[in-house]
This record gives structure tokens, sequence and C-alpha cells, in this order.
């Protein structure tokens, strides 16, 4: 992979922007802090900010500019509602993936994770709330905004959350503990644990840009960053967990080495770590390849793939 | 309160017909059994298809007929959609709230609940997984059906399952056992926790009877139809309080007695089983008068309001 140094400090204002877009959005997208029931609402605050990268809503706003005009500023309502939805979604996954009866981690982004800091009950309300709510958020700016394929993009949000995407590919991952998965095996539960998600960011947020510029929305040029989101999504997951492996728990903010202690199947343990990072390499390739026929338009997008292939936590 | 003889063998065999439609509906909208990963799916329908009244289907259904043309025969794909919905949404509030960090429960319907019949990582992922499927379900409807005010719908579907509706009472609930609630308390925790989603399974029922013979729905006769259903909501939530005291397990299909167990406030501890009672057919009265305005095409809608205070379990 080439790097395009040029860009980097491009890429780091537009972050700390889209970032700051995001945060406040997510802000905007929660119960008010005083409003009952108290405990509910600190929690699910809790949850959500707490940090993390805010992976899938930066590439919601990268992909809202292939699609749409660049910003002129932040906010922009439709975007935002798309980049809270599916940090919301994100974010009760990992809260409930947390839990006792799944992962059972007591550490997240450094902090005591949701059923530790509050109790298993609340941390289960918590994710079936912030769930409900990233359907709220998206469903609310799309009936204020108007027209456009609201139904679909939702229909799109549920399918990237549900058995068929997330949720399934969850259920994958459990069966799979202390068995084996082939590569392929290994490659379609994270292509719906992870995988659906970040390709629905990129769909929404293409989607989002084009309804806030009134633009058609071309089915070649969507596919093409299905197929970009497909490749990095993938991309992602090799990554951590090469991560896993390499990294240790101050860096990543939870404990290193725990998914080849539970069992559970990795690149790293299919491939070597050698073969998983010539994949991850590879991966990218095609994300930069898919995004040939949108010139500088995508330069966001092809910063995100970079960071992801070379992020370290 | 008074029986309408007349109407019982018509509302009989209207229900048969109606709880068939949901039946059919609930099984289009649940992945193919065989589906990938096969556990997750099995658990789903074992959640969902393990009988229950299908009470908030019978009220859309019964609140299309209302706005929409009566039935000349199902399925009816945008009602159906919006019955699905609604009950997908119950079903998997109830596999979470029986798990071992809410009630606890290990009998439902007289079956062993999801995480007893399978393991608490599965009624998790299944509970998670059915709250998308709903989205999933309506707003693939509403897409194809095109038109309408499909994001409003959406939005006020996830209004009543999250913090503002359903979780927030079920977070309230929580806070509340072991202490006190006062009546207004009492009823502003039903009203979230189970009255919200009776409330919207009316609405959408009356918005998708409308849309499917393309009429317009007044806001006024909404208005009356949501009066409605806050009033057998929380009627509902009253019975359930009285059947917990009077009930056997054989019949409620579930152990008696628990909430009191529990420590939970009841609305028997708050007005007594006499007050109780007298409370539910007030709110029949005032279910029965929001109707007035609708004539005879009301008349499922007013033997549902019967059923909820006349019914054994």
């Amino acid at each position: 992979m080439t790097s395009r140094p040029d860009g980097a400090a491009a890429f780091a204002a537009w972050r700390v922007m889209a970032q700051g877009a995001a945060e406040a959005a997510l802000e905007r997208s929660l119960p008010p802090a005083g409003a009952r029931p108290a405990r509910l609402h600190e929690a699910m605050r809790y949850a959500v900010t707490g940090g993390g990268k805010r992976f899938r809503p930066l590439l919601a706003y990268a992909a809202a500019e292939v699609c749409g005009e660049a910003p002129s500023g932040w906010p922009r309502r439709l975007v935002d509602a798309v980049a809270a939805a599916v940090e919301l979604i994100h974010a009760y996954s990992l809260v409930h993936d947390d839990l006792p009866c799944m992962d059972d981690d007591t550490l997240r982004r450094g902090r005591p994770t949701v059923h530790v800091a509050y109790d298993e009950a609340t941390a289960m309300l918590v994710g079936d709330g912030l769930q409900a709510q990233a359907f709220e958020v998206l469903a609310t700016a799309l009936a204020t905004h108007g027209g456009g394929p609201a139904a679909t993009m939702l229909a799109e949000l549920a399918a990237a959350a549900g058995p068929a995407g997330m949720v399934g590919g969850q259920a994958i991952d459990l069966d799979a503990v202390g068995g084996t998965l082939d590569l392929a095996q290994l490659e379609e539960m994270h292509r719906r644990k992870t995988g659906a998600m970040i390709e629905v960011s990129v769909r929404l947020g293409a989607r989002a840009g084009a309804l806030e510029v009134d633009r058609p929305l071309h089915d070649d040029d969507l596919a093409a960053l299905s197929g970009y989101a497909r490749a990095i999504g993938l991309a992602f997951q090799v990554v951590d967990d090469v991560l896993d492996v390499e990294g240790d728990a101050a860096t990543l903010g939870k404990t290193a080495g725990k998914d080849a202690a539970n069992g559970k199947p990795t690149y790293v343990a299919a491939l070597g770590l050698h073969g998983a990072r010539a994949r991850a390499d590879a991966l990218y390739d095609d994300a930069i390849e898919a995004l040939a026929r949108f010139g500088a338009r995508a330069d966001r997008l092809r910063d995100l793939a970079q960071f992801v292939v070379r992020r370290a936590s």
C-alpha cells in the first residue's frame, strides 16, 4: 500500500471536525440527562460517551461527501442522524457483548463496562434502549426531512443490525467458541458481525449526503461504495485479530490476547501473523480500487481505509 | 360495564381469523428456519411461536378496520407488517425480561423460557435480533408500499419501544423493586412499560388501514384512538395485577403471586382487590367512550376492550 502524506494534515483536520460532529449528534440523540428514569439515561450516556474511534460515523460523513456537496459546515441534519444511529447500534452491541453471559468483559476503553459500573439488568436495558433510539433518531430525521427512500434506509439499517447482519454474526461467533471455523466461515462471521454495520454506515451516509443536496444517487455508485465498505470491514477485523496478538492492554483499552484465550477462531490462527497482515493489505488495495470512479471526492474514504490498516488500537 | 352478547359470535369468528393472520404474518417475518446460524433462528421461532394472545396484533387489525375498509380477506400487507412488528417487539421484551438478571422466570406460556431451553447468550441475541427484525419488517413493507408517513410510523414504533416507552418503563420497574411507588408513579411505569406499545399498535394499525385504502386519517380520529388505547393499556395492567393475585399457574402459564413475592408495586397493593377491579371497569368505560365517534366500525375494538377486562389469563 502507498501512503498519501500530502493528505495527512487534511485528514487530521477533517477527522477532528467529523468526530466533533459525531459527538454532538450523539449528544442530541440521547434522552436528556435529567429525564426519568435517571439511572437508565445516565447509563445510556455512560455507554455512548466513553470515547471510541467513532469509526462508523466517520465513514458516514466521508461517504456523504462522495455523493453530496463537500461540507460547508456542520451540523447537517440527515447525515448527523445516520452517524448517530450507526454509532448507537454499535454502542448497544458492545454493552450486550460485554455481559457475563457473552464475553464477560470488565474493561472497555479503559473504563469499567456498563454492567460493572451499573448492574446487569441496567446494562441489558441500556442496550435494548440504544437500539430503539437508533431507529428513532434516523426515522425522526427522515420524517422531518420528508421524501427520499426513508423506509428503504431504515430497512437497510435494521437488516444490518439484525439476524441477517450483526446479531447473526454474533450468534455464529458464539457457536464457534472452542470449535473451529474455516476461512470462508470466519469471513462470513465477520461479514455479518462487524461488516454489515460498516457497510450500512457507508451506504446510509451516501444516501443521506445525496438527499441533503437533492441529487440522485446512482445504483452503480452505491454498489462501488458497498464494495469499498465490504473490503475495509473485513480489513478492520483482520487488523483487530492482529492487534489482539500484538497489542497490549494499555493501548487497546481492553484485555489483549483475550480472543485466543477464549478459543475464538481468528485470522491470525487461520493465516499466521504475516499472512493476516498481508490479507489486510490486499483488502486495503481492493477498497482503494473500488473508489477509483469518484476522484478526489473520495479522499476521506481513502484516508479512512488507510486508518483501518495502520491503526494501533 | 355492559356486555355485547349480540356481537360475541362475530368477535369470536373475527378473532380466529385475525389471530391466524397474525400467526402467518409472524411466520413470514422471521428468517427461514434453515438459515444460518440455525440455533439463533430456531430460538427466535421458539420465542415468537409459543402461543400467546396476540393482543397487540389484534389491536392493530381492529384499528385498521376503523380507518380503512372492513377486510374482504387476509392477508393485507401493511397491516400484517404492523401486526408482526409490534408482536416481535413484545416477544423480544419477554425474552429479555425472563433472563436471570431481570425477572429470572423459567416458565412462560407453560414452556421453558428461551434462556432455559437454549442458553442466556442465545436468549440475549434472540431479543436483540427480534427487535431489529421488527423494524425491518415494517420498514420493508412501507418501502414496498411507497408513500405515506413511513418515517413517522417507524419513529413512533421506535419511541414506543425505547427509553421514552417500553424500555424506560422497565427501568422504572427495576428501580421500584422492593421500594414503593405511589399511584401516579405506578401509572407512569405502566403507561411506558406496556401502555406505549399498546398505543402504538392501535395508532400504526389505524395508519396502515388508512394507507391501504388510500384514505386520509384525521388527527382527531387518531387522537381518539390513542385515548382508547391508553385506557385499555392501563386496564390491561390492572387486570394483570388482579390475575397475579387471583389466578393460578395453570391458567396463567406462569408463576402466580410472583409480583407480590418480588416486592413489586401493584394496583392490588395500591387499591386493594376490589378497588383494582373497579379501576379496570372505569378504564373500560373511558375506552368505550373514546370510540363513540366511530359507530359500528369500532366494534372489534370494543370487543377487545371487553376481552381485556374479562380475560382469565
